[in-house]
Formats: structure tokens, sequence, C-alpha cells
């Protein structure tokens, strides 16, 4: 049965109902069952370890990751059960990174509530992220598919590189637009490519078509957070679940930002140098960062980027099957470019 | 060839060779393959990750837990190159949680060096961690071998519940010897003892074989832990490599104050408190403190309990082919028990 959406959601359609809402609807199911695993998978006889485990995987995140992986499995007509296994997986991989990247940025918020570290502490989020990360290890294991756990396990070090790399670059104005795009590839969008791969090689299908996903979530994931980047200096505070001006307040360089400091005058160099790598800021500091931003089309160069890596996804996915689950891909892509314009 | 050790070293023989030397030297062509494991997989691009790796990696510890794999893989007759990939593994989660164990405890020395979070900072060490325990998983999903695989991924679940155990016990005087002995069996045993199973499972021994393996790096784990604990407020710092009392002063509630704390006065009990939980320590707590050790035997009887699992260990080993692997394994643990007398 094909449920899925034919054409990308017209401007009133994604009014009620979201390109994510409906990939979440149409493997409903399957996600009923990766959320059963999450939940039975994160427990333990250790009761902080569900505690701070569960408050951040409740907290409204919209599980996209694993519904990339139902729906790359389905798309690629896989019948078994071991996806949702896989998607809960990488669930796991997401929330133990998220743990300790807030111990690392020192956030406050995140989804717009108190982050784990606030509430528990660093030590605990430290610990309760390698637990997760050893129980994303265990259900891949329980696949018994060796290729689904080279990919997953490299997975796991690209985004440990990419964790190190950023760290590295923080409040460091000389951060170039490809050492951005090296981090960007690893943080974000390694797990996703892996999430899509992984739908195709459970499902045995050719070579080809596993590099096909693989495109697919690289280029998706780069769109994804390049948007995320550019919202973080033009975004609401209700539509990020973050704090505006987060990345500007903790000097972290993304492009926006390095493309006004590579077109800026040699004062204009100097705000940048002291707001984000001193880091020295007061009031009306990220007012001017803003302007300075809009001066030199730091964000409108991101979104317009950011563009360019959704259509190589959309490419990326035409030699796929053309199904309902192809089509819901597509339309993620979509949506999650045009929810920044 | 046989070059191990008839009997346990004599006295004299103990002060120039000790067991985990002759262990050493009896795999060392092995431990050769698994330092150029360590040493190539550890490597990035990003060059702060070997940099830290390199410097907890390269800071004289003992290879035990890859020995213990190494000697249990040739123990069972295993003729194949896979057991050197799972002792760099083993090496590599060890290493991941030092790296967030000094995080957690806030430690300023390892090995008698500082730790890697004094030089690098907490934030470094987190993320080198997470690199490290992917590239465990890389090096054991290259064996091939499920088994060996769901051992190590459960076993580092356990870890790091064994880690939360300790957190949520940590400055907490109610801490019972059950639960110190859960976090024990979690912390340092689980590893041992998978460190010694997997040499069975990649050599495709028997499930009994497979177990007494494993019951031999539980209990000499444990043994290895009570001894550690043991001399944390009776060794010389130049023995231990850190420093002496650096539990008392972390309010890491261990054996010896447990049954302390447990046959201590009110008035004792009182110290205990003071010193351990609020903590408020002052010039002559520590003294104080091992003067209430030896009152009510808390070290004596630790290390006595590290002798009956010593004990365990030594029988569990029985069952196996007696060849000089066996030999060589069975005096590590009496050369690491009566380190401390």
């Amino acid at each position: 049965m094909d449920i899925g959406l034919a054409t990308p959601l017209k401007e009133d359609q994604r009014q009620t109902v979201s390109a994510i809402d409906a990939l979440t609807l149409l493997v409903s199911d399957d996600l009923t069952k990766v959320n059963e695993l999450i939940t039975q998978r994160m427990d333990s006889a250790v009761s902080m370890i569900p505690d701070i485990a569960g408050y951040l995987i409740y907290s409204g995140g919209k599980r996209l990751r694993p519904l990339i992986t139902l729906a790359a499995a389905k798309l690629c007509g896989y019948q078994g059960e071991d996806h949702t296994k896989l998607a809960a997986s990488v669930e796991f991989i997401h929330t133990a990174t998220l743990l300790h990247d807030d111990v690392v940025d020192e956030s406050a918020l995140r989804r717009g509530h108190d982050s784990a570290n606030v509430v528990w502490g660093n030590q605990a989020s430290v610990l309760v992220g390698d637990y997760l990360f050893s129980r994303a290890f265990n259900l891949m294991v329980e696949t018994g598919n060796l290729k689904v756990l080279d990919i997953l396990s490299h997975t796991s070090s690209i985004i440990a590189e990419g964790e190190v790399l950023q760290l590295v670059s923080s409040a460091d104005m000389n951060t170039s637009k490809k050492t951005y795009m090296d981090i960007v590839m690893r943080k974000t969008a390694a797990l996703f490519s892996a999430a899509a791969c992984v739908g195709a090689v459970i499902a045995g299908r050719s070579a080809r078509e596993e590099e096909a996903l693989n495109a697919f979530g690289r280029d998706f994931g780069i769109a994804f957070q390049l948007i995320d980047d550019a919202l973080d200096y033009a975004g609401l505070q209700e539509q990020l679940g973050k704090t505006v001006g987060d990345d500007f307040r903790e000097g972290k360089i993304t492009l926006p930002v390095v493309l006004a400091y590579e077109r800026g005058s040699e004062e204009e160099r100097a705000f940048w140098r002291r707001t984000m790598e001193e880091p020295q800021q007061g009031d009306g500091d990220f007012s001017q960062a803003i302007e300075l931003l809009a001066l030199h089309r730091g964000i409108k160069d991101t979104m317009d980027l950011a563009k360019d890596y959704a259509e190589k996804a959309h490419d990326a996915l035409m030699i796929l099957p053309d199904n309902c689950y192809r089509r819901s891909l597509d339309n993620i892509i979509t949506f999650c470019v045009d929810r920044a314009y």
C-alpha cells in the first residue's frame, strides 16, 4: 500500500503536516517498535541511567535519524525486523553524542529544556553517554550483520574525530570554510549517511544502491547542519528549541561567521576576534554580529549552500525504487531546508 | 616450546623479574604486534587524538589486560592473528575508561604523571575517550566473530553501569560492602573477565573452558582491585604511580573504609562522615583514617578477601590445559596479591 506523498508538500499543506510528521506516520508501526526497544535497552538497575537517558530521549526530539533508517530499509524492500534495532542503535549513538557534546560545549539548554549536564552534572552525562554508546553496539551486534557493524563503528570514530576537530577549532577565527565543512561532514553528515546506508545493507541491496543512500544521507546531513547553523543567528527561539546566538556566545565558528570574517574589513575582523576568540562580549555585540552577517551575506550564502546540498541529496535518491518511502525521504529534504526561508 | 615458569617465583626471583615481566616475555612477539596495532589505530588526522591517546597509552601501563587476552588465546591453542586485535581492543576500552574516569574523579595524577584532563582539559579527554572506544569496536568487528562482539559490547555497558554506580555512591558513607563489590565487579572485574574469556572464544574452545577463563578473569580482577584499594591507604607513592590517599581525598568509598565505618564507634563514624561526605578534611585527618583502618582491620581484611578471590582464580584455571601460558597466568595472580604484603 502506497500511502506516501506523491509530490513535495505545498505551502498550505506544510502548515498542517510537516514532512517529518508524514514520514513518522508512514513508518509508525516500526517506530513504535523502535521506541519500545529504546525504552527497554536504556534501562538499568542503576536508576540514574534511565533517568538521564530518558530525560534526553523523551525531550521531544524528532527521531529524524531512526526515521531515515526505517524508511531506507523499507524503501529497499526489507521485510525483517532488524531495521528497528539499527534505528534504535542510531538514536542511541546520537543521544550519547548529545550528552557528551553538551558537556564539551558547556551548553545550558537542549531542545528547550535545561541540558542533562545542568540537571545531573557533567560526570553523570559523560558516563550515561558511555552506557548508551555501548547499548548501541549491543543492538547492532544482535543483527549479526558484520557489514552494518563495520559501517556504524567507523561512523562512531568519525563523529568523535569531528568533535575533537571542532574543539580544536573553537574560538579560532582562522578556521577555514574547508575545516568547517570537514567538521560538519564528521559531526553530523556521517551519522545521517550511515543511518540511511545501513537500510540498504540490511536489505541486501547492491553496492550502487548502498552508495546512493549513503550519498543521500551525507548531503542531506550537510544541508541540515548548514541550515541549523544559519538559524542559530536567524531563527526564533521557540522554533530552534535552543537559545538563539548560542554559537556566538560559545565562540563556535560556523559558516556564516567564517564568510563574514573572510569578507570583512580589518576593523570588522577585530570585532570577530574580540567577541569570538577572547571572548569578550557586551551589550549590542550580538546585534552587531547579525548586521555584519547581513552585510556580507553570511547567512544567505550558508542557506544557499544548504540548498545546493539538498539538491544533491534529491538527485542521489533518483536511482532508487520510486515508492512512498523514497518520496517521503525526498520530502523531508525539502522541508528541512524550507524551514529556514 | 614451553618457556613458562613451572612454579610460582621465589622471593629472591621476584625482586629481579616479576610475573608480569615473565608473561610479557612469554608473549613478546604477539605483544609487539599489539603495540603496533595500538599505535596504528589510535592515529588520526586530528593530531590532538594521538597526542592524548599516546600520552596515556605510553605512560608505562603494564598492558595487563591485553597480556591476559594473548595468554588466554595461546593457552587455548589459538593459532591465528585475531587475538592481537582483541588484545588491542581491550586496551583501548581500558584507556577510554581511564580517560573518562579521570574526568569524573577530577584526578590530577595517573601513573605518576599529570593526568590527561589536567594537560589537555576535560573536554578533550571525553572526546578522545569516545574515539578510542569506537576504535576498540572497529578492531573487534574486524575479527568477524559475533560471540566476541557480544561479550565485549556487553562488557562495555557493564563498565559504564559500574562507573555510574560509583558516582552515585561517592561520598556516601551508607555504601554497603555489597554495593562496593558490585562496583568492583562491574568497573574492574568485567573487563578482566572478558579479556580472558575472548581468548577461549576466538580459539573455538568449549563452553566449559570459556567459563573457566571467564571465572579466572573475574576473580583475579576482583582480587586486583581489592589490593589496589588497600594500597591506596597502605602503599608507597612510587609503587602506586598515584598519590597515596587519593581515594580518601576524593571521598571514594572503598572496602577498607566500609569495614572501618561498619565497625566504628559513633564518634568514629562522625569522623568518616565529615571527612568523606562533606568533605571537610584538615591536617592529621589522613593519619587518623589510617589509625582507624588499622584498629578495625580495614586494610588487613580487604587484603585477606583479595587472597580468597585469588585462590578462586587459581582454582578456575585448573581445568584448562597445563602449559606455560596457564602457569604464567597463575603466577600473575600470586604476584599481584603478594605486592601488597
